[in-house]
C-alpha cells in the first residue's frame, strides 16, 4: 500500500459510519456494548482519493477491505494493459486472493472513487477471535457466503455472453454503468471499449454512446 | 439426491480413507483421538457410481461434498444444454451456492466417475463447531482458502483466452485431460467441441483427435 495515501478517515466524514458498520454485523448477530467497543478501538475507517492504488501486484499483504463508502476494482496487468475483473461497492468485502493463499499478489486494487474503506489485517483478527470467538463464527458464516457468491460469479460469467453480462449489469447493477468508465466496464465483461458500445447500440439504439 | 443411489460407502472400498481424511485435516491442526472418534462416528462416506446426480437445479441442499476419490463435475443446463463449470476431484471440496446462500440450487452436481465422497451436512456441522469450536476455525480458514481459489479461478478466465485455458491444464491438470470426456472439458473452458479440437490440432498436430 502506498503509504502517502493512507490516512485514518476524518471525522466527519465517517461520521454515522461505526452505526452502519454496527447494522451490517447485526444482521448476523447482535453485538454488545464491549463488543462496539471493542471493534470502534480497531480504528478501522481510511479515506482514500479516488486513484489511490492499495496494492500492487507482487505486493504481499494481510489486509481486508470492507467498503463503507466508495468503489474499489480490481485488476491485472497482462500485456501492458488493465484487465478488470471486479468492482466492490458499498457493504462489500474485498479479501484479495494473496491474503489466504500467502505469497505476493497477482492483482492490483485500486478505488474507482473517493472511498472509505474498512481496513481489517490479520493480527486484528486473531485478537479479536480470541477475545470474542464468536466473531470467528462470524467470518466463517461470511467467508462462506463470499464463497458461494464467487463461486455464483464464475459460473455466470462462464454460461453467459458479453450481452447477457451487460443486460445483468443493466438489471441488477445501473449504478455501476454510472460510476464506472466504460472502458473499465468492458474489460469487466471480457469485451473490447468498440464491442460494448456495439452492443449498448444494439439495445437501446437511440441512446449516445 | 436421488434415494435410490446413495448408499453409506461399504468397508473395503473405503478402507484407509479415514486416515486419509486425518492426514487431510492434520494439515491444519492435530486432531486429539476424541476429535478422531467423533469425525469417525458420522460416517461420512458415501459410495456413487458415475453418472450419478448428487444434486439438480431447483432442489435444496445443505451438503458439502469432499472427493476422497473420484470426479465430480457441476453443471448448468441452459437452452437444452449442459454447460460445465467444475471438476472437483480428490482433496477437493465442493460447497454448492445454494447451501449458503439458500434456496433452490442453479446447478447440477454430477459424478463423472465412480467416486467416493465425504458427505457433510448443517446439523452435523452445528454439533461438531458446538462440541469442538476449534473445528469452526478450521472451516473458517477452509473458507477462506476456497473462496481465494474461486476468486483466482474467476479472475483467471476473465483474463485468458480459451486456448491459454486448454495449455493451463495441460500444465497443470494433465489428469483431467484423460479422465473428462472432450465434450464437457470444451464446455469448461467456454469453446464448442469443435474450437477444442482445432486448439488441440493447433497445439500438437501430430496427435489424433
Amino acid at each position: 500500500m502506498d503509504g502517502t495515501a493512507i490516512h485514518t478517515a476524518t471525522r466527519s466524514a465517517t461520521d454515522g459510519m461505526q452505526e452502519e458498520l454496527f447494522a451490517y454485523i447485526s444482521r448476523y448477530m447482535t453485538l454488545t456494548e464491549e463488543e462496539k467497543a471493542a471493534i470502534e478501538a480497531l480504528n478501522l475507517f481510511r479515506e482514500f482519493p479516488k486513484g489511490t492504488v492499495l496494492l500492487k501486484a507482487g505486493e504481499t499483504s494481510d489486509e481486508g477491505y470492507f467498503v463503507m463508502k466508495g468503489c474499489l476494482r480490481t485488476y491485472y496487468m497482462i500485456g501492458g494493459e488493465e484487465k478488470t475483473t471486479a468492482f466492490v461497492t458499498e457493504s462489500e468485502t474485498l479479501a484479495p486472493p494473496c491474503v489466504a493463499a500467502g505469497g505476493p499478489s497477482e492483482l492490483f486494487v485500486a478505488c474507482v472513487e473517493d472511498s472509505i474503506i474498512a481496513v481489517s489485517d490479520q493480527r486484528m483478527e486473531r485478537e479479536m477471535f480470541e477475545r470474542f470467538p464468536r466473531f470467528e463464527s462470524l467470518c466463517r458464516i461470511l467467508s462462506e457466503q463470499l464463497l458461494a457468491k464467487s463461486q455464483a460469479s464464475l459460473d455466470a460469467f462462464k454460461t453467459s455472453t458479453p450481452e447477457q453480462r451487460y443486460l445483468h449489469l443493466l438489471e441488477h447493477r445501473p449504478d455501476l454503468l454510472q460510476r464506472v468508465p466504460l472502458h473499465q466496464l468492458a474489460s469487466f465483461i471480457g469485451v473490447t471499449p468498440e464491442s460494448l458500445s456495439r452492443i449498448r447500440k444494439r439495445i437501446s439504439p437511440g441512446v449516445r454512446h
